[in-house]
């Protein structure tokens, strides 16, 4: 066996952290540590949280993590949104929070947040969850911004996914009906000290009514203050139930088949697009195409049949 | 020519709706028709507006759209925000505003919001550019939520890129920092009869002094209350502006050979996995990759050597 990998599956933090970057980078070195260590992954339950910016996820997460830390599990926490107090831009409650999470050797924080032409986020995730699991932890947090393509799918790897709200904010709601209902497994009205509190949970609560009908299981609506830890345990609580929900419909090994799927795709498309984009064979061809391109001597569906039948069988 | 491309290159609305619809759902016919109308693309210019939820940029585009009316010139939306009112959730003000531009021949309102493991929206905006712009159309405007990946790599194919804010949304700052600052061409500060807009403006213009420094063009700041139409027609004498520093400075030619690029990719990309996973011939093979990956006989990178070797030359 790889010998990072073999660390990876001792759980030091710094050959996880080694592996995520050379995954990041798509190193040659990572896809065959990621090969070794597929074979002891599959125990984490990874929880996706969505929401949009200021409805404290980060400060739920913060919190579920001390929870779970109690509970003696061990955790990671991979925070996708560019806006996260966890990608840098913390409020100073939260630094404190995570301050502690990150002294925690049971706890491991990742942020992520690359963006190119060619993609690549998305396969990385899919290999932090593998290395998180793999290295042991019994929970994976993934954290995105609600809106978004890309985020949304990022999201879809999650056994349990939470949509966060806020009272007050319409915006939540629109985003919901936008995007996110299909995927929420729970709602969790935070901040719900505010006013508007009713409101809200009623509002939520009538798209769940309408989007459940005919289903085994509705999904859950639940209120937190996350800064003053109310509502954590009962939400821990939830995400349990939802765990024996998916093993006992068998909706587990659906979902998990789906993420591998998805996995599959995502590393195929990130090799098939290096090997055209990034190999030197291929560039100045490519150059020359854009060029006739831009001068209105061929179209780009022309230009991409020349380069795919130089490639495919 | 194909039929369908010589009608769009006449105007023809229906013509332009279908050759759309047959884009965004990859048909062989649009393929077709896309290499016909190529060489007749180019004239437009592409505006991508983006902004966080609320900050009104479905009405700022709206008057947008009614000033360049007003100077003859005829005009696309493209709205890929799936919260846009022209996605269908519009307030009683902005349908209204919408209703007028919609029976507008000289006007053409497309709004796309597919989601899929495989991509493919961005595809079909390229295509939608093109169609629009071989339909005679001067100016193409793109809408977008400011969040998210795949948002702002979309947003990338405009020749000049708004980015809306709004007076006392600490967030949309921090929205700014976290990804679409290197895309501004032009900050629109909107709603501009709030309070507050002194401080986002002095904010605004202090990201906007950090980043420009030796640049040869700084990024100008403007303000607007665009449901009362204040302010923009100053806009778009600024993208005028604009667009004559793009022709002047070379950037023009440089910006759209990146769009070209971008398109190749997509049009490579879409058609490879299209290739992969839709084809019938690979079908058993990929499932029972899967159920391997998921009973932990297979690692998914094993998986994907398995089925490029059965692709690629």
């Amino acid at each position: 066996m790889n010998d990072i990998a073999s660390k990876v599956l001792k759980g030091d933090p710094r050959s996880v952290a080694r592996l995520i970057t050379l995954a990041e980078n798509s190193s040659p070195e990572a896809a065959g540590a990621m090969k070794d260590i597929h074979l002891h992954t599959g125990d984490a339950h990874v929880i996706g949280i969505t929401g949009v910016m200021g409805s404290g996820k980060s400060t739920l997460i913060c919190e579920l993590t001390r929870e779970y830390r109690r509970q003696g599990l061990e955790v990671g926490i991979i925070a996708i949104d560019p806006t996260s107090p966890f990608s840098g831009g913390a409020l100073l409650g939260d630094r404190i929070r995570m301050m502690e999470l990150a002294t925690d050797n049971g706890v491991f924080i990742r942020s992520m947040g690359t963006r190119g032409m060619l993609g690549g986020l998305t396969t990385a995730v899919y290999d932090v969850v593998e290395i998180l699991d793999a290295a042991g932890k019994d929970i994976v947090i993934v954290e995105t911004v609600g809106v978004g393509q890309a985020e949304v799918d990022v999201i879809k790897i999650a056994d349990t996914t939470i949509v966060v709200l806020v009272p007050g904010l319409g915006d939540s709601i629109q985003t919901i009906k936008a995007g996110v209902m299909e995927i929420a497994d729970i709602y969790v009205v935070n901040k719900a000290d505010r006013s508007g509190v009713e409101q809200t949970l009623a509002e939520v609560e009538s798209l769940v009514d309408i989007a459940c009908t005919n289903k085994d299981r509705k999904t859950p609506v639940l209120t937190t203050v996350a800064k003053e830890n109310k509502g954590v345990v009962e939400l821990i609580d939830e995400i349990n139930k939802h765990k024996k929900y998916l093993k006992k419909s068998k909706m587990f090994e659906v979902q998990r088949r789906k993420r591998y799927e998805a996995e599959l795709v995502e590393i195929i498309r990130k090799r098939l697009m290096n090997f055209i984009f990034d190999e030197s064979k291929f560039k100045g061809k490519i150059e020359s195409l854009i060029d006739q391109i831009s001068n209105k001597e061929l179209d780009p569906y022309t230009a991409a049949d020349e380069i795919l039948g130089k490639i495919l069988k």
